[in-house]
């Protein structure tokens, strides 16, 4: 056995997803290089974690205050509003750097399986926020079943909203290859096929 | 971008050997649901490990206290000390059972290309353990180039001292098939076969 504070340690490590025994013991011989300031570093993450890192009360996104960043800029398009499922998405998002619109953050997706529920999501407050100021919303929850699932319900609840609902476009993945398409995609490739 | 400091504690989970961003993200994440009792834990876990988390300055195993349990117990075996690369190996040698002896933790191997000097790792204190109580030195490094470069420089210098120096047996693992041991594990089972 390793010290008992040496297993406390390893244990901890070990709550990681995907992080087993083996993971988690190097992870912590690791850490038995780490400088004093490096550790005080992980403490300060922990502690910023605990009192400081919110899920912003507008839009669901992660946040260190009551807001987030972007639901505090100005200079958004307040006429749209993206739902995603994960503070990921919005990154994701971002990066294109061609969507200037607002978010919602479900943080979660509906899922018979797993017994999430609406309730068990942000979807809630979703409802306050569409006033007449908002033209669409754009569904962008992940194309797989929980996240289909999620925006059809979300699509039903906003059926008597004067809003446009839109979803993000399915199809062929950009540099991805015809034959190695899954044949879901293919269908929504040729469904959604444009005039050239 | 997260925000600021959510970014901090990804980049702290980054630094597990190993771990890429996308992992780091996943564990980011998954500390967003911990409880605040996880994360006091997590965090006394991390200042036990700056303040409490030492190596036993007698062999250079882990230890909580100056010397660890094993230096402390006088029922082991004080005649025979044990040489490992890591503490690790002194969890696997202990889980047998059949080890009541001492040990000596190198804390690293000799490696030319990684340009690792014997004096870079524990060896300068196991010389001054080689008291006449002691009857066999026991070098169980790796089966490695690097724990068999190791064992030979040790050896080397432990030639004149009053111990005998023995070495683990290399050959097949119990419960492996012949035909997937490598060359060089078949040669050691061979030179090392035993009568029936």
């Amino acid at each position: 056995m390793y010290p008992k504070k040496f297993e406390n340690l390893i244990d901890n490590l070990r709550k990681f997803p995907g992080v087993g025994i083996k993971s988690a013991e190097r992870y912590a011989f690791e850490m038995l290089n780490y400088s004093d300031e490096d550790i005080d570093n992980f403490i300060q993450s922990l502690i910023d974690l605990k009192n400081d890192i919110h899920t912003c009360s507008i839009c669901g996104n992660l946040s260190d205050g009551e807001t987030c960043d972007i639901c505090k800029d100005p200079s958004r398009n307040q006429h749209m509003i993206a739902i995603v499922q994960s503070p990921k998405d919005v990154i994701a998002l971002e990066k294109t750097a061609q969507y200037h619109g607002l978010y919602h953050v479900l943080n979660g997706v509906i899922s018979t399986s797993k017994g999430i529920m609406p309730e068990d999501i942000n979807i809630a407050s979703l409802l306050d926020r569409i006033t007449d100021d908002v033209n669409e919303i754009l569904i962008a929850t992940n194309p797989t079943i929980e996240g289909e699932t999620t925006a059809l319900y979300i699509g039903k609840l906003l059926e008597n909203k004067d809003v446009e609902v839109t979803r993000l476009a399915h199809g062929l993945p950009m540099g991805g290859h015809l034959d190695y398409a899954d044949e879901l995609t293919l269908i929504k490739a040729l469904e959604g096929r444009k005039k050239l």
